[in-house]
């Protein structure tokens, strides 16, 4: 039930996106698959706190396709051989590996570029400069950047990061891109995003948690990536700092959190909560 | 005088940008590298042409730092050994060289979002989404990053391009952001930008073909980064498909091509004349 709602929803912002890239070469064709697999998760809630928020799909299908490309973006430059250095990204290889490195560099150019025009889309009204800032702040040297850059500085580090430091680290690296999704319903409805936030900021750490997990207990063909590369790298995670029942227990608590946080929308906020379920129990 | 008035105008759109970089250990360091050096030409033209538009300098310094650093990022990522593997810069060491790899990919991540979060600031005012908009299309999939495709395409293709192909990759690679930045400050104004536009299409060629010029006559000092490398490569060049005595000549028509272009304008568009004068007697 929660899957097909997540699938349809998320198929919504990736029809917006691909409507968006331009029929251009190699170039189109690497953006294309660079956005066509994962769960569309971000995307997803972007709508369903529009939705939550009485705000119509054909206004919220904007940002939702917006941060599907930041992400996608993100991605294909995180796994390049200077950064993550990794082959394999939704069980298929990764853009450097399919064509090179310069189009792996330019495609997650062009859809950060994308990101930004997508949401000065007229249907997103009003919201539209809202929208940029709060994403422009979560995307770049204070937000998801950061949070790349304190990963790649930490990989040089003496010592193994502690708990705090991978708190702060993942608050940019994941964090951010998930709170401006669920807060982006709130933004389009001119509603306060204290609650949303609340919600994403423990959904966000619970989504690293249950990542670090299925790093370290994962199958490879089906989390579609390489697994065990951080323990393998001897970088601190949260399975490698609480151990891997006491990080369950810490997902699990977050994702009561994160519904708690939705109590003043009562019974409307389900599937939200629902998402926050299925952030801990995905196997991939 | 002209000189003394670029540098006094894009000292200020670097002072704004550099308040924009928020102090954040390496990224920061490296971010404010990457924009420190240059002419400033573009961030120079926005403020230009919004005062001949009647626009306060409180308002254009916005795009004009925006515009420097989206320049700024297209040239830290263009550097890198996947791309146009330069080790010199504005006759510094690149960022990959003096930092590393990731650290450029990063920066130019980082400076691309920083040019929307600017471009989103109060002063700019009504003209903010236009403005968005707008510099999406010239830096992204059908602009700059289009253009810097099909440099890379040449580079492995079976026959050198011939010249409207040249035409084509530079009216993307650098054209679309000098054209960007001469209606920056129209679109500011609200007024018609079919006049800066003509005078920058012109201008953006003339810069091309200059820029071809010095990589053949140019001394690698003065310029600040390699010369000859076009020719080592047997890539097509203006120079290499023209000679460089009809490429000097096709620089000086388009000058008095953009100069014409500002007609409407009469003496007040005389600073934007001389801008489109410096740009083939350059030597850097």
């Amino acid at each position: 039930m929660f899957q097909a709602r997540l699938t349809e929803t998320s198929g919504l912002a990736r029809a917006c996106l691909h409507g968006a890239i331009r029929d251009d070469g190699a170039l189109a064709d690497a953006m294309r698959y660079a956005t066509a697999g994962g769960k569309g998760m971000r995307g997803f809630l972007v709508m369903e706190s529009a939705r939550l928020h009485g705000v119509n799909d054909t206004r919220s299908v904007w940002p939702a396709a917006a941060i599907e490309a930041v992400h996608a973006y993100s991605l294909v430059h995180d796994d390049l051989p200077c950064m993550d250095d990794d082959d394999l990204r939704r069980g298929l290889p990764t853009v450097h590996k399919k064509w090179d490195e310069a189009t792996a560099v330019l495609v997650g150019d062009a859809l950060q570029t994308l990101a930004f025009e997508l949401l000065t889309h007229d249907a997103v009204g009003a919201a539209r400069v809202s929208l940029i800032s709060t994403l422009a702040q979560a995307a770049g040297q204070s937000g998801m950047v950061r949070g790349q850059a304190l990963d790649i500085a930490a990989e040089t580090a003496p010592m193994p990061l502690g708990l705090d430091e991978i708190i702060t680290l993942q608050a940019g690296k994941t964090g951010a891109l998930i709170q401006w999704s669920a807060e982006a319903g709130a933004i389009l409805a001119s509603a306060d995003p204290k609650p949303m936030r609340d919600y994403a900021t423990a959904l966000g750490l619970a989504f690293q948690i249950a990542d670090d997990i299925l790093d370290v207990e994962g199958d490879a063909r089906t989390v579609g990536k390489a697994v065990g590369k951080d323990a393998g790298a001897g970088k601190a995670t949260f399975v490698s700092l609480l151990g891997p029942q006491a990080a369950k227990t810490r997902a699990a608590e977050l994702v009561d959190q994160a519904c708690d946080a939705l109590a003043p929308f009562g019974a409307d906020a389900e599937t939200l909560r629902d998402a926050a379920r299925f952030v801990i129990q995905r196997d991939r």
